[in-house]
């Protein structure tokens, strides 16, 4: 089902703060940072080589990774992979009983058609699903 | 700094449970189990397309992965990224007043030269550093 890792997801409080670190410390390469009203979060993408990490930061204090800070505190947030056709990998993982957070895919403004499991299916991983659009179907390289 | 991303650690209490769900359920492909009683634990590579998953078992009520299951519960644990020169990037760390784990990097007996960051280095999440050997030098495609 999976074909690769799009990005790991990474619950920050301060987004600029983390980015300087990421980029300047670790050496990764800032695609692009965009502001997320709808879900009350700022993002950013970053080339990790092979894959990419997501700076998660929350824009107020609601929304889902506000919540995720005040709990948990800073740190992995969630894993998302590809997959090459989402409705058919959300029918797949209903019919074997895992639950799903979206049971019918979503389009995000971003990456594509996306879809969260629960949490709980994969071992207290939250695994996000994504279809890529049909000229971005590569992996990242 | 950063050439990849070796592979996603994640903590789980049942090796076998959980591998049977991540390969048949999500489809990653099964690369190696190992035992590891110097630590405690049981782990497993798998194939994700372009890196890995590592899944991490304690082997018995002690070590660092019971204990992380007991505080935290299952989940993910950390990220591996791969560098061309642990030595020199813990330096360039150290310089820059980076909490490292481990000031000189290890041998592990299955993937290189290692090394820890402190998790509140980067946000709240767990990275390992690894310098592979010269003939695997290459970022998982």
């Amino acid at each position: 089902m999976i074909t690769g890792v799009h990005h790991i997801g990474i619950a920050v409080k301060d987004l600029d703060e983390a980015l300087a670190k990421y980029t300047g410390v670790l050496g990764a390469g800032l695609e692009s940072v965009h502001d997320m009203p709808e879900t009350g979060t700022r993002l950013a993408f970053l080339s990790a080589g092979n894959t990419r990490l997501e700076l998660l930061a929350p824009a107020g204090p609601d929304g889902r990774i506000a919540r995720f800070i005040a709990s948990h505190g800073e740190g992995l947030h969630h894993i998302c992979l590809e997959v090459d056709d989402i409705q058919k990998s959300l029918d797949f993982l209903s019919a074997r009983g895992i639950p799903l957070r979206d049971r019918e895919p979503r389009q995000s403004p971003l990456i594509g058609k996306i879809a969260f499991l629960q949490p709980e299916a994969m071992n207290g991983v939250t695994i996000e699903l994504v279809e890529r659009p049909k000229e971005a179907k590569k992996p990242k390289r």
